[in-house]
């Protein structure tokens, strides 16, 4: 296949009616046969034929009749609302963003571990708050009641408490899957990937907590993503100023998630949202509204720790003082100036209990100074937090095993390199072939197939036409289109001198090279380009 | 986290009964700050602690009491049956494997495709036959019916069609579901992974059908799982024989799936479930029984091609002509010795409609001329065929695009490598970190930190201590451990002198390096491990 830049390519799949069940196939293909059958009797015209015709026409109305109604046949070919199929070119994108990732993963000593796409229903629940409403769930077929892992966080916890861990940096790069509102052009799916980076263990505070801003900085700058900015707060410092504010404790959850919309509405959606939906008095919604405009450095956290209402609640001088040292470790590490210490960030998931962040690209130009400069609102791109009882939820003994980690919001990401490939003039390969092996006239199908047999178990990437005797100038496009640099050529003359023809496509050079020290030949070519 | 072989960390998990739900959590924690509060108390002996110790007892057995039942509360920690999670040295083991066999589908010129974990349950229905009862369909939450997918063969079917693509070879590497029973020893799970290689497109007979061939016998041998088979059939010639033997059309494939099981139960079971089950006359199910006892090479085909009987069914005739291509066509390869045509080879699903193949290993010995020499009985671990009509089944106008595949049963072949690296004493690492920071006194966090950011700056792979004052001894310890091979030591002196010290693990060799050619002199050293 070739994939050529059009703007097609990249837009939503098309939508087929068809009319297949099996046994309708059948029909149809016994219709086909019959009808074949009657053209032929009409061309030979032999004795008695009209008789014939009619039978067969009779026997093709009683097939008709026996398919079912339009209306009942129709199912639309798609996949399903807020999923994609991946094609090769969007493929090597996405594993061109994979490959730096894992890089910085690596670069940073995580191991990785897999875990089921679904999970006992049971281990979700209690762990989203909010949000459960979203999760997929399987149909009961008997058996365990099954649910699609949401996050990959959660199957973390389940894994390290089930398995008695105390201590991993772990990545995990998987499917996870939410029924939300799916806005594909922004890259919000019903099935996207996570890259999930974690360090569990009983550590000295923000340490950890400092290594994964910038693990985000690393692969955000790695991607070559334009500027961003990586919000940070506290959970500690939320709970303590709502505290602070006189929210009730047992309302802090859910005024979080209302604070949590601030990356989408007005304050004053959010604010009627803690009055009238909440019950919050509108006094303490006022103060938090105060509060939820700050942002800043550690001139903000010093300022923060004069607020004599704010830090009588012992939570909130808690963070106020992880968040001093979390910034200066930031400063070490040299990502200071792309962290924004953000009063509104609040993330939705109900299991964080210390730092969280957030990353959002601050605009996405593919092509500065051109006419097609545009920005595409991708929002956030990577988010995570600070979870230290999630995994006590699941051990026996409520053992706790603090957690720190970041998730990678590869699809927004991808949807952004995806747009640059489309307005970039360059078509990419999709596969690494290094040689074709072309026959030069016909009746050389078995060569073909030893020399590309030598090929394959040299380990040269190699190919061929699956025809019998192909054109010879149909072999030289397939090169072509597919940015093959070498061609095997084989024919009579070759074979009569113990020879093949080596060719440059590029060049079109070529030069005769013994059968025996191909294979050699070759790899010096592929070391030269 | 280290790895060491032992029997435990391959056996299957443990299950562990826990009680938390978040409302129980909360409980329970509170609960926990009484019982702190009520120690606190009996210890200082302030006055008035009994009554105040009373009143917080009392509060104590209310929460108790507010918890549900010890019969209610408790759910099984695990992961859903027939599914496991993979620890990171199961994961490097795993990610070896699929490294060779991408490598050799990319020596054969394949792109890649991903498609979603879930399909609507229309496209899935009527492909299957006897088996579509295993397939999970997830829960009714409103909006479309889905189900998790069975294979990649029909969602590529279906991307095919739905993209009018008529022309690919592509590679696809993903996990299926099936509700069957499991046998999670011998590799066999509800989750799986597949390793999908298939040709799309009109060309001419067996030439593609040869390459599926070659290419599993690369991948077996790559992987070094010792002697194998390559079984093959046609379902064409399955059909030819059955008509042969008396069988009437409308039961082949019921027939057929009865065949298929020979692989697992004796002939005496199958000849009773053709007759007994699906009605065949013994006649017909007696003469089936001679022809599937038969097996071999180009001899068994042109002996079949003197069977009367057999070759006056047209399609038998097609079969065996083509299976003549296919073994020579594989001669030309250098796999014919693996290669075995045999009559009993069926393979269960309805789509194949050509070449069927099953690869077979015969038998694996992990450590020859040990005591712990075993067997270990793991059946297929490829399997493919042709399925010319499946694409048509989802196009409107029924247009054909003829399809033949193979798959790599990659749990199988797991366990088995799973359990060669259990025989063996080596060690694997699970990260691959090139230097360690360490601490030589108190106080150098921050400098560990800087020094950290320099070498993840200049893409060298680095860990240190999560603790601000490590001992000096555990921090040797994670080197060895973990197997990272460098070393790179602060202390008081080095800052004085604006140096490091550099240390090789191995051999404790250490030596003092100009701070500013630190990241130059890791280069060298890694360069020469």
């Amino acid at each position: 296949m070739n994939y050529t830049f059009t703007q097609n390519m990249f837009s939503s799949q098309d939508m087929v009616l068809v009319c297949r069940t099996e046994k309708e196939y059948k029909i149809h293909e016994k219709m086909k046969e019959i009808g074949d059958g009657i053209k032929k009797l009409k061309k030979e015209k032999l004795e008695g034929f009209r008789e014939k015709i009619s039978e067969e026409v009779a026997k093709l109305l009683e097939l008709k009749a026996s398919l079912p109604d339009e209306g009942q046949k129709k199912f639309v070919l798609k996949t399903p609302k807020g999923t994609r199929d991946f094609n090769p070119y969007q493929m090597s994108i996405r594993e061109g963003a994979f490959t730096k990732i894992i890089a910085a993963f690596k670069r940073h000593g995580a191991e990785t571990i897999d875990t089921p796409v679904f999970e006992l229903k049971e281990t979700l629940t209690g762990k989203y708050g909010e949000d459960s409403k979203l999760i997929y769930d399987l149909a009961d077929q008997g058996g365990e009641l099954l649910s699609l892992r949401y996050d990959l966080t959660v199957p973390f916890a389940r894994y390290l408490a089930m398995n008695k861990i105390t201590n991993i940096k772990r990545y995990h790069i998987a499917k996870v899957y939410r029924r939300d509102n799916p806005a594909m052009t922004r890259g919000r799916y019903r099935e996207f990937y996570q890259c999930d980076f974690d360090i569990a263990g009983q550590f000295d505070p923000m340490i950890p907590d400092a290594e994964c801003v910038k693990i985000v900085a690393e692969i955000l700058e790695s991607l070559e993503l334009g500027d961003y900015v990586v919000k940070v707060n506290d959970r500690k410092i939320l709970d303590g100023m709502f505290a602070a504010c006189g929210v009730p404790e047992d309302k802090f959850r859910s005024i979080c998630s209302a604070v949590d919309k601030l990356d989408k509405t007005f304050w004053s959606d959010v604010r009627a949202e803690m009055i009238d939906e909440k019950g919050l008095d509108p006094v303490a919604a006022d103060k938090i509204g105060k509060y939820v405009e700050l942002k800043g450095g550690l001139d903000l956290v010093d300022k923060l720790l004069q607020d004599e209402n704010l830090i009588k609640e012992s939570s909130a001088k808690q963070g106020l003082e992880d968040m001093k040292l979390l910034l200066k470790y930031c400063e070490l590490f040299g990502v200071l100036d792309k962290v924004s210490f953000d009063l509104s960030l609040a993330r939705g998931l109900d299991y964080y209990t210390g730092v969280i962040y957030e990353a959002v690209l601050l605009g996405f130009s593919h092509t500065p100074g051109t006419e097609s400069e545009e920005t595409i609102g991708v929002g956030s791109v990577a988010g995570g937090g600070r979870y230290d009882k999630l995994v006590g939820m699941f051990d026996p003994k409520n053992k706790i095993v603090p957690c720190v980690g970041v998730s990678i919001g590869i699809e927004r990401i991808f949807s952004i390199l995806e747009a640059r490939a489309m307005a970039s003039e360059k078509k990419g390969r999709t596969t690494s072939t290094e040689v074709y092996v072309i026959s030069a006239q016909k009746n050389m199908l078995e060569h073909r197939l030893q020399l590309c047999k030598e090929l394959w178990d040299s380990d040269i990437k190699t190919e061929q036409s699956y025809k019998k005797n192909p054109k010879m100038l149909d072999q030289f496009q397939a090169c072509e289109n597919n940015g093959i640099p070498l061609a095997v050529i084989i024919g009579d003359s070759e074979i009569k001198n113990n020879v093949v023809k080596l060719r440059i496509i590029e060049t079109r050079a070529e030069r005769e090279v013994p059968r025996s020290e191909m294979v050699e030949e070759i790899r010096k070519e592929l070391a030269n380009l």
